[in-house]
């Protein structure tokens, strides 16, 4: 029943795949476009480095030959880094790549760069934790330093799925001539995979900076992997090279490519999901108690954050209001959040979060929550780019110390499709004592739709960690939604007993 | 005979001191200029955090008061942090920060903030390395995060020198009533100066960025360490305010203030050392010998790094000279650094640099460095501000790579006053060979020596770090120069055996 997304790798397994027809369509813009990038870069003078990165050695190697092709060789560096030899150990450990830094006007594509020696360090060389932390020290240090002198620092981490993994595995040791690629250490990867799984989210979330971002890429199907990396690239450099400041001076414009959106989290959730009424009561019921219980049995000790986001009308009021009234006022607070007061717009937008955090035992419920600059400030523009992107850094950073302090922190989605979102508009303008909850912007939010989608997918990818995970809630069904809530709460407070 | 600067505290003890009657003139025009500020800042819109910290919990409770009187309180928000409370601790660590910061067009002090905070932890609380560095990642970011949003963020370090530490708690063992701040735990810091200074560097050095630097003022003249605080405040906050964005928007204007530059690091160096000829011979044989001999040891060993910076005609080709006369040419390489090529231009400035770092055993010199970007660069304006502000992190971060590979790095900064390099200028003139050496460009170069000490003094003070510590060597004698050099560098090759 749950529609977790248990760690950052997880939120991307949606499934995509790119039809042979469609990849044939989509080459030929998308070839043409990266060509003319490369001309537009050598004009521009930045350079552009690509860390390729990922569990998924077989991928990382096929992508690289992929670019080769479609990208003009002449102009690219690309870099396969192996474990260092002892010459390069002669040297400081980033010497390696400070030489062959691309210059100016060119891409730069290093393959198995700081953030898999980084990983390598860790997970098969012995190093500790502590070691890690310093890398991630550097590895800031560096990316900012490289972004700050005008590289575009832009990192894509592929990611096979344990099964996929398997699988493949499987059919190199029964066809060993169609995977050429597959090699012993591949089943060491894949043995320790979930090993590798939240020391590899500690190192992404913690580099994940809005300068030098990482991109996740489901690399199970290869077509889709090629795609989307080939756009990732694309529009990192040309989002640069059309910035104002950029088109003023060389007068260069984009052009927009036509792929279609990838799928993303939200399209995993089944939205068909409800409940019957009996089920529904009975089940409520009983997690109420629960609940009940839990939050007495918690008193003075561990504090809660729950964060409701979801499309209007979802129906976040209801299932807030399912939770509370098994509450005792003492022990909770609801904050709904809006615009933003002057108090709070005179500071920064995560201070009146910090400012609401519930002490020993309390558990606070935000109705819409800090994730706002990332989808309505970001839809609407009234965060910059700049802004947005570098929240999701802040905003994992910020849930990280509440995790680590702690404090139980569940997010969720509440989901529902357009044409129940305008059933509830609709119904809501006959029922008198919910009129005055629908309004004009109500309508013209709906014209967002894509917009939004892509910002909740984009959210969700950067932002479910390990400690902090979205739940993606079916809620076209209220009962089904309600409960699924009370279940993944109880669940969470049960768990930290 | 050394003037190494061993540690970045050491590099601004240089007993600076302000008269009475100086302090009462300065103050006039100072304390206008805070009010307009405060003023200003209210109508611009963004906050300001001033971070105090520093070995001196006196001068820190002072300079508080001091700020209080001067600035207008109504708009300033001071808040001194203990060690946490329990109730405190109840919540993540940095909610008591975050819950109390200056809202936009209001200063906040903290006293006793993170900082201070992250050296309890480390050098009271039993606090591990590793645990320091988690702390120096987080304040990063928070300090990132905070700076991004607009924030102004400045960091000031009180530092007590040792000695006047001692004559502080003497007298107020004698006369305890002239004395009201000083307390039993300062006797603790003062005995732990030795332990608290290599940890505080390791902090400083690691959090001094271009969006949040520190500023290490010199606290045992009380009048000198108020102007001084106030000033650093004063003109951080200006910056922000006539920024041309800001001008624009707000038809601001600075009003320059008349305070005289304080002395730096090179107003330590004692211009009238110099040594006979016949000394000299002797001491420079034996140490050429000493060096030769150290350097066919270290092959295929350590590696070593020299660092020659000065004034022009301050002798660096001659220092070098005599150096490179003792070494096989296998051993060494001189790398003069001018101009950057095209191939270098097109790569970030430290690369060229990272290119020619030395193998093992191998011997390199730099003849100018990378140091040209917070010296010729800066006062030239071929960097801008952001560019060299940012560029003393980078230069720390980049020579902790070297040292902590085990590089042995000195760096020299070759002294004479503006009357001998005239003297010297001249006589080239009259040197058939050295001509040449002497352009119109030069003539102009001396104009700017007063732009060009206030660069020294701030690149000795960001940049002694205690593993690649600053040489400030007289040299308007010759001799007395070389032998320094030699001396120091025979030493270092002495120490890492």
């Amino acid at each position: 029943m749950s529609n977790a997304k248990t760690d950052i790798f997880d939120a991307v397994e949606v499934g995509n795949k790119v039809s042979k027809q469609d990849y044939k369509a989509a080459l030929q813009d998308l070839r043409v476009a990266l060509i003319n990038m490369q001309y537009d870069l050598q004009q521009a003078g930045f350079s552009v480095l690509v860390l390729l990165a990922g569990n998924d050695r077989k991928s990382a190697n096929e992508l690289l030959d992929v670019l080769h092709e479609w990208l003009d060789a002449r102009y690219l560096h690309s870099h396969v880094f192996l474990p260092p030899t002892p010459h390069e150990r002669d040297y400081p450990a980033y010497w390696r790549y400070w030489r062959v830094l691309p210059p100016a006007g060119r891409i730069g594509i290093y393959l198995g760069g700081w953030p898999v020696r980084a990983l390598a360090e860790r997970l098969l060389g012995g190093g500790t934790d502590a070691l890690l932390d310093r890398r991630i020290n550097h590895i800031n240090a560096l990316e900012q330093c490289l972004s700050n002198d005008g590289t575009v620092v832009l990192k894509l981490w592929l990611h096979l799925p344990k099964k996929a993994a398997r699988k493949r595995l499987q059919q190199a040791q029964q066809n060993p001539d169609n995977e050429p690629y597959v090699r012993q250490q591949d089943w060491r990867i894949y043995e320790h995979y979930d090993d590798i799984v939240p020391v590899a989210e500690h190192l992404l979330v913690k580099t994940d900076t809005g300068q030098a971002p990482w991109n996740i890429i489901e690399a199970t199907d290869a077509r889709y992997r090629n795609l989307t990396a080939a756009h990732a690239i694309l529009s990192s450099v040309r989002r640069r090279l059309d910035s104002p400041a950029a088109e003023a001076a060389a007068g260069l414009q984009a052009a927009p490519l036509d792929i279609p959106a990838p799928a993303g989290a939200l399209d995993t959730v089944d939205l068909g999901a409800s409940l019957g009424r009996k089920e529904y009561r009975k089940k409520r019921e009983s997690l109420q108690g629960k609940l009940n219980r839990l939050v007495i049995e918690a008193r003075g000790k561990a504090a809660t954050v729950l964060v409701f986001e979801g499309w209007d009308a979802a129906g976040k009021g209801g299932v807030i209001r399912r939770m509370t009234s098994a509450l005792f006022a003492e022990d909770y607070r609801v904050f709904p959040i809006a615009a933003p007061t002057d108090e709070e717009r005179a500071r920064h937008y995560l201070w009146r979060f910090w400012h609401r955090l519930p002490g020993p035992g309390k558990l606070v419920i935000f109705d819409r929550s800090w994730y706002g600059r990332v989808l309505v400030e970001r839809v609407e523009g009234f965060a910059g780019e700049d802004e947005w992107r570098r929240a999701y850094f802040e905003i994992n950073d910020f849930e990280q110390q509440l995790t680590a302090h702690g404090i139980t922190l569940c997010k969720f989605w509440l989901h529902i499709d357009p044409d129940e979102q305008l059933r509830r508009f609709q119904a809501r303008e006959q029922t008198g004592y919910k009129k005055y909850k629908i309004t004009d912007e109500d309508y013209r939010n709906r014209e967002q739709w894509q917009a939004y989608t892509a910002a909740v997918n984009e959210m969700v990818a950067r932002t479910s960690t390990a400690a902090a995970p979205w739940h993606l809630v079916p809620a076209n069904d209220k009962k089904w939604a309600r409960i699924q809530v009370l279940e993944t709460v109880v669940a969470a407070l049960q768990r930290r007993r």
